[in-house]
């Protein structure tokens, strides 16, 4: 232990925990292409992201709370992993995984600041928020960037089609037209340029 | 460009190239020892042990503004790299590459929100505020436990002593006496281990 002080010494526990999400690949690239990203540099990107875009939700969003649902949406990744949108199979038994995931990692923390960050996950998760609305949508924005300036890589090599595209950026519009305007004509760039199918 | 609506374009252009953030090496290692940690995901790190620690924050600090704060604090290190805390030859022009780097970075933005994040940027550079203060504490407290864990890794590369260190981490008791107390215990536990000199 790190120290005597218990509450401190559970704080620090987490915090050290937390080092494991830099660990976990996610399935886009960087925008350079030079290697897969991982969940905590993915969620710094997002919340820099929502501090920027957060004029364009459809309804009036507490920006800094976006911003902490942002930082913590993939905690539960440490022990979870990432599951990639497209894989069938992976997202069956998704949900459970993640609860026991959220039990033991949010469980490192002093039980006021588990509650606190677990109903985050929860509120994120749970998409009834507008402040869960638009985190979802910067989590779909993101992704789709990086694949339309990677010319594709992830959508040509899994074969992926303009209906599961749209399907999984829908939280984009529903949480803001500008926004969902800009990802039509993403998408239409996309299959002009045989991206997508 | 992205879109013909400007404002959004340059709003995109500034998080694409944050991108580049996860390219930045920094000279700690992730608690693993397994590679360097990079200066996108140390972000996202400072930014949940700011939402984690906040209370021991010797003077009332909005956390909300730490963390935004935090999570720009090392965007101007896309320019102007990480300089190593131990390289004094680096740190003499560090300055003046780091504000050059704000100036294009930052400029990238439309002119309100360049003003904003700027801003915050400074604030954190002037360590006049509390959340400056606080968020400077958080920036080196982390390295230290990273050290620390991986068995003192770059103090010892680097022949690192106590009074270096000390000087390096006076932030934290200057913020926090809790957090003090715990890293006057940590150096005094490095020292005995032979981690620092």
């Amino acid at each position: 232990m790190l120290t005597e002080d218990k509450r401190l010494a559970s704080q620090l526990d987490f915090l050290i925990e937390m080092d494991k999400l830099k660990s976990i690949q996610r399935h886009s690239l960087l925008v350079n292409g030079s290697r897969a990203e991982n969940s905590a540099e993915h969620s710094w990107h997002l919340a820099v992201m929502a501090m920027i875009l957060s004029e364009y939700a459809g309804e009036a969003v507490d920006a800094g709370h976006v911003v902490r649902m942002l930082l913590v949406h993939d905690i539960i990744e440490i022990d979870a992993g990432d599951t990639f949108a497209y894989d069938i199979q992976a997202n069956l038994d998704k949900a459970q995984r993640e609860r026991l995931a959220a039990d033991r990692l949010f469980g490192l923390l002093p039980e006021d600041q588990a509650i606190e960050l677990r109903a985050l996950w929860e509120e994120f998760e749970a998409r009834e928020t507008g402040e869960a609305r638009f985190a979802h949508a910067m989590d779909r924005l993101m992704p789709l960037l990086h694949n339309y300036l990677n010319e594709g890589a992830t959508w040509v090599k899994n074969g992926v089609t303009l209906e599961q595209v749209r399907r999984r950026t829908a939280a984009i519009p529903d949480s803001s037209e500008t926004l969902g305007r800009f990802v039509e004509a993403i998408l239409a760039a996309s299959l002009e340029r045989g991206y997508i199918r």
